[in-house]
């Protein structure tokens, strides 16, 4: 890539950046949006625009306001995980703008003012255009200068050492704040007990969890709730439900007709498949006989789950957390694959149907999921490639002849004959992050939180393998294919000579990730679209349009994984091409101005994990780092660096590092400390609120539904 | 070596065994011996010979009262530990027996009957002499009858695992019994927490301890001991106690004299060095006034020691079980390295000096004492082959002149001149345990019990590597090193021919190792003869007396690394030599027997770890099995067995198995049970008596002095 075809990608970037914010600050003021960018605070029950005082809607208020916002809002309005979030991007930012102040004047004058013979490449060009003349490839083999790279390489691993260890202590700090808080928590009273042994004496599950924790917990133990197979009840549940929205729907259209005609017009539906056959009936008759059918159904569903679909696992109360938190640490039984005791998750990130899976199911499905992430990770072009070979235009033509006279017509068929090979892997990527929390979710993992962070490892792992070494290494070495073929030994300067040439093109990727992604993110364009479009032609109630604008939370899953990527990319390439450093300190720095933005006001966090994503994304951080530090030891190698050696400690201290930041810090994560969990409270639990809170909407009719409730 | 040599070897080591048997049942007879042979009988209060109800004394009885011991009476008399020992003896005991039933018959008839052309050796010798021709080096190879070694491999495996899942199981079971059992044992009801970290508001860290764990529980809090550093209180303690022991003897010398003379002899001393010089005093007079002087002292000096000798580490008492035990496996603080809460151990058994010792300083040298056993186990030929090269006669007369008149003397001169050399290695090996031992305590662990079991594991590298790998291996190559000079392929074939012939010195190891290790054991002659002559030449009190009878515990350390190298020679020659497997069944058979015998009767144990020694044995039984393994793998090799992988799953297996176990047992052997310390106490606890039994005697003026306290 030369200079101006990269100066031209990223002014497009830029362009559309610019036009998506004017957008943004157009579309935020007109008040019949506010529900797509203030919907937490509506939400919340806050005034939307409460931030800015005046009304003269100054577009640029938002950031005045993101930069004003403390921690405090945002665990505030968002709770610890984005708090911990904002950690993150905060110290990546400062891991790139502390080595790039050190890194740009330092290594960009070293490159730059370096006198090497004039190369010149197969095609007779001078093989170094104006952006390579600022990477290391422009540096002499065994060249002195090459000591300045070495000593920069410490530098930033010493400041990502520095600012992560500082990092995790403030995380700590946050994670304890909160779960000392007076205010009461129902998951800090809870834990939940798996593999409850099958009694001999014909006892059932309840009274056997009921008798073992009363035993050990006189004083404390308060209930338990026993977890049944509540398949059939949720059906009539969901039954129940979806008739009492359609009464709803229907009194509102028969309002609204008696406007137009005061009698009014009964809505009718025909009661066959979809509404198109069958008998035609007064709907809101119909569905109030239904919902007098359901009801006494309901409840003598409930009656039977809990008494005959009682499974091996409960969740169990505790009257103080201290006792809930130590419970939760201790060994109960003296085998481990019985009365597993562990943290309750919050009510409604529990994954009920894995709770009752056990013990060595969970480690076979642990075992079997991981072999399957590491073959889809490896192996995933195989498929692609099989499916692709087989949909070209000819075969589709034989398999699907109904498809005929549309693949007949030119312009379609040069369209799919040009994008076909690409739809299996576009399909794949994007279908890719639901596949992975589904495989988390069928490992057995109790909670919605911990399922998101093991998908979001698993797509780490493929971003970086795919993504980055793939398009590093393996562009490559495809590039120069047939010269290896020639000569073997040319292929480490193949792959010195394309490295930083890789980086030009990172450059731009990065770039266009921050304009683009960050424009869109802040301008929500399409969540707007689609909630104008709903609300236009599909919703009928209030409930209705409030489904249509309700927002999703952050994503951690595959949000993590992205920056990750980004992180990656601009560690590894910050001393064999600095100008990379920049763009990954404003991804970073303007990532956290976009997020404060849309945390406070729009997202709403789907549970609250404390934190827990932390150890998580540290470790990866730190994966990062050890890459960047294998690669400059392989691109020493390259360049013919003789005090190469010099590098080894970096990847020692790493790993060193990293297991002390461990066996320091993790601990807590894992679980509460006591210390932190005998905090008095405000006030004296209500037990039985906490205990309802618990209780499966389908299985308590008096209940408020949870939409966030996987049952 | 031929047979003839191995049957006079065995036939020396069963007379050896006949003999002290003899002498064992003449010796044991005799009351004056009985403080030998009965003393843990003699401590408990019991009737030395109450198990053989007849006074003839049969020299047998003791085979028919150790046939009849349970594992009930053993707990009682010995504790869980010692009856651990006992299911590690049985459960070896029962792999070879079972293994060698089917071995020992299939394949001596396959060795011997295989038919293969005279080999002779360099020598012009047959190569195969009586007791090769029963070993697989007898097999053709690439011969099909290789296919029933490789069958009989999985044969010893399975019945390994088997034997060992249910070992674990029952010493789980003796663990839980113990550990429910209703007497109210001190250390269930207290915790050591370590790592208190330094307030900074002038709080001492009594009062530190106290509100950090009366705010976490309010309601089960007792009390706490705080560490101190106790060297200063202790020496002075120590003098009173001196002082206090010379004054009864005096007593008694004095008491004696009347009976000669109606006035008595005064007994003197002079109060210089050793007695020697200085003035002449009245012993009685002068240690009465030397205990009066020091009483107040020691008052003095505990106070200080309590008030301003506070270390950041201390024990902390609560009022039942479930409490202490939950609080032992839970975080109490939010960084590991501060408030590190563990089991307490007995108070005997607590290594009061490792207390105060912090996280970091732990971990640190846990890393640097690794590093020195790897040291040594590896490289202790080096300097002892430096001190025996050094300490030859010429060299001793020239370092040490004075010396030279007993080195002129033909015969001292002839038998250093033979046994220098080796004197050095000799030492080494008899200090090396005590070595081992006192670099395990400077690891920081915090109980005798889990420094014996760190210890013993050391050893059992020690031993394995160089015992057995050194021999085998070793002995092979350095014999035949000239040869494979010659012609480096020949190495397998010498290894092939080896192996077998070093099973016969194996043979006749194991043999010895129980006739004369099980005689002398059995017959205490050492300890007799030592008791006889302390009592005739030194003993003046009664309490001088029953120290020199004192009998020490099964010292753990040493006497199971052994046992492993047996069991590990043995299974190792399992397949190769079949003719070893009785050899090992009645070494661990008849050990069974004796220690049986000696737990009864003899032995005092020291400690009470609950069986946590077993995970360790169990660990190491399997690792031997997996040497095994891995040598037969080796072995097919050589044998050039083309079906070679077919034993490829064994070792995985084995690993497999180890991972399970230690996954589903060893937590409970870590910590305890909820479930276990839940179970009801028959009286509650008086606080007073448990608190009180951990105070050092030195620093409580009115409690038992403890012996086996190490302050």
């Amino acid at each position: 890539m030369d200079f101006s075809s990269f100066i031209t990608s990223l002014a497009t970037s830029f362009i559309i950046f610019v036009i998506l914010m004017m957008l943004f600050a157009w579309l935020c003021t007109k008040p019949g949006n506010a529900v797509i960018y203030y919907p937490n605070r509506i939400l919340k029950g806050m005034d939307p625009w409460e931030g800015s005082r005046s009304k003269t809607r100054n577009p640029f208020a938002w950031i005045r306001e993101a930069f004003s916002s403390t921690e405090q809002d945002v665990v505030k309005m968002s709770g610890v995980d984005s708090a911990v979030y904002f950690v993150f991007l905060s110290t990546v930012f400062g891991i790139f703008l502390i080595s790039g102040m050190v890194l740009l004047p330092l290594l960009l004058a070293l490159h730059a003012t370096e006198k090497i013979p004039r190369v010149v490449d197969s095609t007779g060009k001078n093989a170094f255009d104006d952006l390579d003349k600022l990477s290391m490839a422009h540096l002499k083999e065994r060249g002195h200068r090459l000591f300045a790279s070495a000593a920069t390489c410490y530098w930033v691993s010493i400041v990502t050492y520095y600012l992560l260890w500082k990092a995790y202590k403030h995380v700590s700090d946050l994670r304890a704040e909160a779960l000392m808080s007076a205010g009461i928590r129902a998951e800090q009273f809870a834990v939940l007990v798996r593999d409850i042994p099958s009694s001999s004496e014909g006892y059932s599950t309840k009274q056997q969890v009921d008798s073992f924790f009363r035993q050990i917990y006189p004083e404390t133990y308060y209930k338990s709730i026993v977890v049944t197979e509540n398949k059939a009840v949720c059906k009539i549940y969901e039954e129940l439900e979806d008739c009492k929205k359609k009464v709803a729907r229907a009194e509102i259209i028969y309002g609204n007709s008696k406007e137009v005609n005061p009698e009014g017009v009964r809505p009718t539906h025909r009661t066959g498949l979809l509404g198109l056959i069958g008998k035609k009936v007064d709907s809101i008759e119909y569905y109030n006989k239904k919902i007098t059918e359901l009801t006494p159904k309901l409840e003598a569903a409930q009656k039977v789950t809990l008494k005959d679909k009682q499974q091996r696992s409960a969740l169990v109360f505790f009257t103080n957390r201290v006792t809930a938190a130590a419970a939760a640490q201790s060994a109960h039984a003296r085998m481990i694959d019985t009365w597993t005791v562990i943290d309750a998750p919050e009510p409604r990130q529990l994954l009920w149907t894995n709770l009752h899976k056990t013990f060595y199911e969970r480690e076979v499905r642990q075992y079997v999921v991981y072999f399957i992430v590491f073959m889809t990770i490896c192996f995933y072009m195989i498929p692609i490639g099989l499916i692709s070979a087989f949909t070209t235009l000819p075969n589709l033509r034989k398999l699907l002849p109904f498809l005929k006279p549309i693949l007949d017509i030119t312009s379609v068929r040069t369209v799919l004959g040009a994008y076909l090979p690409q739809i299996a892997l576009i399909v794949f990527l994007a279908l890719l992050p639901k596949f992975l929390l589904f495989l988390s979710k069928a490992e057995g993992i109790p909670s919605q939180s911990h399922a998101e962070r093991a998908a979001s490892g698993k797509y780490f792992y493929f971003i970086v393998l795919n993504v980055f070494i793939g398009v590093t290494i393996g562009g490559t070495l495809f590039d120069s294919f047939k010269d290896i073929q020639k000569n073997p030994d040319s292929i480490t300067q193949k792959l010195a000579a394309s490295l930083p040439g890789n980086a030009t093109f990172f450059l731009t990727f990065v770039a266009l990730k921050f304009f683009v992604g960050y424009g869109l993110e802040l301008s929500r364009i399409v969540p707007l679209i689609i909630f104008h479009l709903k609300r236009k032609f599909l919703c009928k109630t209030e409930g209705d349009v409030k489904e249509a604008w309700l927002p999703s939370d952050l994503g951690y899953a595959t949000r993590i994984p992205n920056d990750m990527l980004i992180l990656t990319i601009t560690l590894c390439y910050s001393v064999i091409a600095p100008l990379i450093l920049p763009f990954g300190a404003v991804y970073f720095g303007l990532g956290w101005l976009v997020f404060r933005n849309q945390v406070l006001k729009v997202y709403v966090p789907k549970y609250e994990s404390y934190g827990k994503m932390w150890p998580h994304m540290h470790v990866r951080i730190l994966a990062a780092l050890l890459l960047f530090q294998a690669t400059m030891l392989g691109y020493f190698g390259v360049k013919q660096f003789l005090y190469t050696p010099i590098i080894f400690p970096l990847p020692i201290m790493t790993i060193i590092f990293s297991f002390v930041c461990s066996k320091k810090f993790y601990r807590f994560f894992q679980s509460t400390a006591l210390e932190v969990a005998s905090q008095e409270l405000k006030e004296t639990p209500n037990m039985e609120i906490v205990y309802n809170s618990f209780i499966p909407p389908c299985m308590n009719a008096d209940k408020v539904p949870e939409e966030q409730l996987n049952v």
